[in-house]
């Protein structure tokens, strides 16, 4: 078990191994960076050990993982609750029949997809990603869980950039829990 | 540890959770899809003790993970070694300064890029994906590697194509380890 205090020390190593990128992709974005977290192996078990803590005995069937970066943590989560990994893609990238939800850019949509086989009524899902900013991609993937049947459990970040209040836009399906919350 | 004989088993059980898709993602490619061996916990937790196994005991530094289902069990491949995990990626996704390395396609040539930063010189590496066909993109992880002065160790894979005969195109470089030989 990790006490409180010591969860605080961590939490501060973990954000010191972020980097930001000033005007990246685009000017006026702080591209937060994970890399050095990731080439960091205390870290990234630190990461690990963090993310998994509150859905411990909360019975998950699956943990969602959002191309791509929700990728590199999202099957070592499923694997620590001893749950299903399910990836959700952009467009035309998964193999077999999907199910598809489109959500609001600033300009314009995008669409997100799962296969259609994926999950099965009454799954009880998580859905990960590294990062959330507005939350439309996050919401557009407990969409895809609806479409099927499934329940979602709970959203789970590595970063929540605060000022852009996406948790609060999720809140009304289900509860997020970040490790860093930024600005 | 696992048995010769019961390691059979546990690859036999794994290509069954391996499904082919006709035809994707253009005419004539017989896709080989790990979504349903993700899905299955005891399948994730297998293919991850599998993939450990030749690397144990070899003091690697940093596993690399090929953008995007290179993601899916490089960072724990990465965990179990205690390495850090370094992401390759297509162009222009990195956000910080990158190395970068072209390989030919049938038609034309692709580029990877890696950040400067990732490794430091004599850096013992493993490089991972989830499947090799013709090799290109993991040689070209493996200049990448070069560029900065890291030594390759070893190839790692989780399917091969052994028709395409990539690993073959490897050996020059480092040995490859696959857990499943396909044609």
């Amino acid at each position: 078990m990790i006490s409180n205090s010591e969860e605080e020390e961590i939490l501060k190593f973990l954000e010191s191994n972020i980097r930001t990128i000033p005007d990246f992709p685009k000017a006026g974005i702080q591209f937060k960076d994970i890399t050095p977290l990731l080439g960091n192996p205390l870290a990234v078990k630190h990461t690990a050990q963090l993310l998994v803590k509150p859905f411990l005995n909360q019975h998950i069937d699956f943990v969602i993982g959002m191309e791509s970066r929700g990728f590199l943590f999202g099957p070592k989560l499923a694997m620590d609750l001893k749950a299903g990994f399910i990836p959700v893609r952009k467009p035309n990238r998964l193999p077999y029949k999907t199910v598809r939800s489109e959500y609001e850019l600033e300009y314009g949509t995008d669409t997100v997809e799962m296969h259609e086989d994926a999950l099965s009524s009454g799954a009880r899902v998580v859905i990960h990603d590294d990062l959330i900013a507005t939350g439309g991609t996050a919401g557009a993937a407990a969409d895809l869980v609806k479409q099927l049947g499934g329940e979602v459990v709970g959203f789970s970040f590595i970063i929540e950039l605060s000022f852009l209040q996406g948790v609060q836009k999720l809140d009304k399906i289900a509860s997020s829990h970040t490790l860093i919350k930024i600005g």
